[in-house]
């Protein structure tokens, strides 16, 4: 029996966060070493110890950072031991740990196997893992395309919004994204082959809208919210659907902005659905094996930022709050 | 054959309202007797020649009076004279037509016949007409209520409300309700048996509903929007279910009221969805049927407002806008 006990380096909050505070400075967080942790699982526990691989770097995270505790987030694991009859020594899983090296998790029922290890296990924190899975559950199971159809996604420089907008692609539907910088609208127009694009910090957004969208917009896959939102509703054709995935505009403001175009829910018979990815886990063997083939025939394409080691963990994380970040 | 001709008094527009003019004054409308209509339909036409014989006043109408025109409403007819393979003098029928003594009605495909004359016919203004219809397409097929689900309806006093709060009760719901005066407030708690109430104006919306769900609400039948839509959203239940009718504290104002917790639209998971009845002709008969058991058996009751003669038509619709009236 070789090493039994490890140090086990983390990430943790050194600041509480109230819910709405302002965004990240960056001094919230450190990096500390924690008391060493067995590498087995308690006597009788169904519990999975892992060694975290990759962790995910979102911008959901902020809102979960009122504790002073480990910062969380999805990533991809090994299984060191396990307690569980699901789950052996050297399985490669992803779900939710810790930022940290290791991580002791009791609701093993929370992982998902990883079927494909022959793409970047990278992949798992992202098109492959819960990224891929909200986008393809937020555009094929909520927002139900039909072909042809105008999509507009208004993050599409997101880990979420690239998916949507190239799934979008698949199904034929003309698809028009914004981006907060120039650079990104262009990456947006030539590496994904999306039909349009545009600058949301364009001073009028419906104008912006209307020109990218002269017959109105049938899906909005809506990841922004305050202003864009605001202008996404007079240009929604009868019987549109906006799904509603994130508000990455309001999370920091104490007062969200107020949104005045509501009436054309109405005046236009819109569905308006928010969904959290948490909740649905059924599909995922579907989701997993079609979007493994889209990545095989080159039909998704997939941009990743990886830094390497904990201690350059939360840099990535501040500057998703800065529009830095194109892409995972 | 007797008289061919008749003068046709009417209500025409003055004056063109833009969309989002301030409220009604009381002069926009005046009552004129237009040119004398024959009583008969063009030879080869499949019009049908009606007389009115009730006709609706509702807060939609605000919203359709921006052409110089005369005032078009639904209400319940005679026909006079038919072109139309469906229809026959003497029938009783009800659809949109004008505020005036006779229509020709060009497009009687639109006309739903009236199956239960035993009923007064005003009711088909109302509970066995548009409002029925729209209160039951909106509660069973849009809110898709479960039993004993908590109900908010934001307008219980008005039209449309005081039936969904019926039909919830029908559903074995809780359901509260808000309306803008205290005598209002007591009425729909005693008349319409409902499970408790507020009145509107209350300064913090938020805790008056927190007051009176204190589990949180799983519809809201909204007719009001604005703040009160606002004061909803955080006290939804997960999945639960915004039904978007009207919004009638928006009609009149040039910048309508920002909402800003849309935020609980992910958090909580939430449909908002607009709807507007004339989309849904298919289940009439079936609505008709199930309405008409429901007020014999007193298990709806509906109160009506009714005024006589075109003269006096004008008023009423002011007062709605002024929240003078209850029901219908």
């Amino acid at each position: 029996m070789a090493l039994v006990e490890v140090s086990n380096k983390r990430v943790i909050l050194k600041k509480y966060l109230t819910a709405w505070e302002i965004g990240l400075l960056g001094d919230e967080m450190e990096v500390v070493t924690a008391e060493a942790v067995p590498l087995s699982v308690p006597a009788g526990s169904s519990a999975v110890l892992v060694k975290n691989l990759y962790i995910s770097c979102d911008p959901y995270l902020r809102n979960r950072m009122i504790r002073h505790e480990v910062v969380t987030s999805h990533g991809v694991m090994k299984v060191i031991s396990s307690g569980h009859l699901d789950f052996k020594a050297d399985d490669l899983v992803w779900g939710m740990t810790g930022w940290e090296e290791y991580t002791l998790i009791n609701n093993p029922e929370s992982l998902f196997k990883i079927n494909y290890p022959e793409f970047p296990l990278s992949n798992y924190t992202g098109v492959l893992g819960m990224h891929g899975r909200t986008a393809y559950v937020g555009f094929f199971e909520m927002s139900k395309p039909k072909k042809s159809e105008y999509v507009f996604v208004s993050l599409a420089c997101g880990a979420i919004g690239q998916i949507v907008g190239q799934l979008a692609k698949i199904k034929n539907c003309y698809v028009v994204d914004s981006a907060g910088f120039d650079e990104k609208v262009n990456l947006l127009k030539t590496k994904f082959g999306f039909d349009d694009a545009f600058n949301y910090k364009e001073p009028d957004l419906e104008a912006a809208l209307k020109r990218c969208f002269p017959e109105g917009i049938d899906i909005d896959f809506e990841n922004v919210g305050g202003a864009i939102l605001n202008a996404v509703l007079p240009n929604m054709r009868l019987g549109g659907r906006i799904t509603m995935c994130g508000m990455i505009s309001q999370y920091h403001l104490e007062r969200p902005d107020g949104v005045r175009n509501l009436m054309y829910i109405i005046m236009k018979r819109l569905r308006m659905e928010g969904f959290v990815i948490f909740d649905s886990i059924t599909v995922y063997r579907q989701f997993e094996e079609e979007m493994a083939g889209y990545l095989r025939e080159g039909k998704v394409t997939y941009v990743e930022d990886i830094v390497q080691g904990l201690d350059a963990a939360p840099a990535p994380l501040i500057g998703i709050y800065n529009g830095r970040n194109v892409g995972k």
